[in-house]
């Protein structure tokens, strides 16, 4: 017998005939002896219009009121599938996240979880019955109001309902089959990996590869939750149950390190659209500076990402290029355009025609001359590179955004990773 | 300076711009000076959606997983509307029945309110908040679920609410401007009653007219809480802000019999559609035969209504009529024939071709001859009665349905309830 987490995404309970769908995946579990807790999105769409509502009302937003509003589309999907359960008689009940309680602290609408007081889920599920939890969401404290944790968060429901319940593991539910090499769309060649390491995960998640969101795979990796990612449109009964000792590998296994047997050098190619490129031309090069430039940027909450520095020829002066979300540029130079007096810089150029794409593999910690292959990849194409970032296990580039496709498709080739 | 809670129905919150329409009535109460609570229903058409989404999943449902389901449409509303009234200057927040904590009972479905425990709110409030309070719903405290109240239910929550703040008036908003002496789409002529007491709004709301919800009614007049029935349509500046001593006839204005001044013998006419006939031909005339055939129906949770007994010319059995709503008369069909042997009866007839009418007023208390009146009255059209039963202040009437109308009119008429 096991403990398995189940998560189901919007589109797989994005209408009765998905709900009852899933509501087999669960009887297989639960006929198998296990038990089961599921956590739930809320149906495909749902999420969408509630936010339309609350932007028509206004576009800022009380973020309390925000949370208790969207949370409720996680509520109705968890009561459908309690009842869809029931009705081919296995014992269920919706858990809503202030029921368990799931608290948070109070960042309303991008919310972290603090703390999963299961007592009584712990309780309820191994007597048998399958919970099933409202994803995305929990209770903040202090206050008693519902907090949401943001886009893709029932990802990290789910692994910390799975810690919680110290579950065997928590199969991530969703429309595709697993993660890939790289984005099917771009590369028809790209591969299913079986494995995938926590950190090399952690890379594509935040590298603009959705499957999973970031946070989920942060929890899982401290906790050694093993993750699974596996497709809600398979047929129920072409999955095995879970049984342990035996996980099968099903789908993409996110595991440690360890439990990958041959590690590739590069295990895949992530690309990320909705990066801008922000240069600051001919600042006066002395010491301090790029604290005062990107101190003001922080203080606004934006994210700078990719950073690189040239000096210019008369060695008094420095251009500064740098990356921020697409969304954040209209603040980024907003903030810019106050501090212009204090920086004294000659100009701001910015674009969002750029994109980055990366190549990732744990495999590249033991292994010099990788990131000299790809640019040498990319310059044989012809492609010019504006920026780099590195880690132990990535690199990326930022390159124009004409040559995304060329970009990915060349490396995915280059690396090893087409399907032979 | 005056405590006001505000109820606002459907059809007053079916889409943002009416909710915007609600903020505006809020406000010209705040800007009076005075302290508010809102209660609202879900936006027009979500209940039924949600109903109609748990009866796809299955026709037999658990009541606490409906309950949890169709509770998130007033939260959405609560959280719009606490928006609409920050975006015009208005501090407020929403409060679900489980945040404040409104107390119910467990008959999940149709739940009772045990308790109030208002002391946040109450604090709140005090302190010039508005508090947007989702209707319909409270928390059952031994499981610590969502329970909802009944279709109409958010009137009971709105007064329940008046109570636990002690409010000086419950002013509860509609898609009509009142309480009519008839239905107006039947008798072009009724009229509005400025004032109606409890004991007759009780019976109105009994018989079909669909005001107010008959619970929210009971509670009133038990607590004290005077009652008005708004339109929710009138320009919020067209209403004057609600004054202590000053209490304004708008609308109408269900209060105690004490403070209606000139009473009439007659207040209203009803009617009620969904009523069904059932006659037990030929029963054993026996002691104790009619509590051997309510028994099991009451056990069944079937409501009887009317009762006639006719001793037929063998002196040894009798004829038994009853009425039930004609949603439970399948229902009913299937107990009496399960008692079939033991009761010993001929046959059962049926007909939901009935409706009764009745006519409702507290001056019957001291005027003889009301009733004989509504009969003579219907005689003269040639509107033959099936059944009777009277109250201290109603008498209604069970005819067959082609008379509904005709009767309603004529007895409208008959009573001088007609416009001049």
């Amino acid at each position: 017998m096991a403990l398995v987490v189940m998560k189901f995404g919007g589109t797989s309970v994005a209408n009765i005939e998905r709900i009852r769908n899933v509501a087999q995946h669960v009887k297989r579990e639960v006929d198998a002896g296990n038990q089961v807790a599921v956590v739930v999105s809320a149906m495909a769409g749902a999420t969408n219009q509630l936010v339309g509502f609350v932007r028509e009302v206004s576009p800022l937003h009380d973020a309390r009121e925000y949370d208790a509003i969207v949370a409720s589309g996680e509520q109705v999907t968890a009561g459908l599938l309690a009842i869809a359960l029931q009705t081919i008689g296995i014992r269920a009940r919706s858990w809503q996240g202030w029921q368990i309680p799931l608290e948070t602290d109070t960042a309303h609408g991008a919310a972290r979880i603090t703390k999963v007081d299961a007592g009584r889920l712990v309780e309820r599920v191994a007597g048998g019955e399958v919970a099933v939890v409202t994803g995305f969401q929990g209770i903040e404290p202090t206050h008693g109001r519902i907090a949401t944790l943001g886009r893709g968060g029932s990802d990290t429901s789910a692994v910390a309902v799975a810690v919680a319940l110290n579950a065997d593991v928590c199969d991530i539910y969703t429309d595709v089959d697993g993660v890939y090499t790289t984005d099917p769309r771009i590369v028809p060649e790209a591969r299913r990996l079986s494995r995938i390491s926590y950190e090399e995960m952690l890379e594509m998640a935040s590298l603009g590869s959705k499957v999973l969101q970031t946070r989920s795979v942060e929890l899982a990796m401290v906790y050694g939750i093993k993750l699974r990612v596996l497709s809600s449109f398979a047929a129920p009964d072409s999955i095995k149950p879970v049984s342990i000792g035996n996980l099968q590998d099903l789908g993409t296994t996110v595991c440690s390190e360890e439990e990958i047997m041959e590690g590739q050098v590069v295990s895949g190619i992530a690309y990320a659209k909705d990066e801008a490129k922000v240069t600051i031309l001919k600042v006066q090069d002395k010491p301090g500076i790029a604290a005062r430039i990107f101190g003001p940027l922080a203080e606004a909450g934006i994210n700078v990402d990719m950073i690189v520095q040239n000096v210019t020829p008369d060695g008094a002066h420095t251009d500064m290029t740098f990356t921020v979300g697409a969304n954040e540029l209209p603040r980024a130079l907003q903030v810019l355009e106050k501090v212009k007096q204090d920086l004294g810089y000659l100009d701001v150029r910015s674009s969002a025609d750029v994109v980055k794409v990366s190549i990732i593999g744990i495999g590249m910690r033991s292994h010099a001359g990788v990131a000299a292959k790809m640019f040498q990849i990319l310059s044989d194409k012809g492609i010019n590179i504006l920026a780099i970032s590195t880690s132990e296990i990535k690199v990326s580039v930022l390159i124009n955004s004409d040559y995304a496709e060329l970009a990915v498709r060349t490396l995915h080739e280059g690396f090893g990773l087409d399907a032979t």
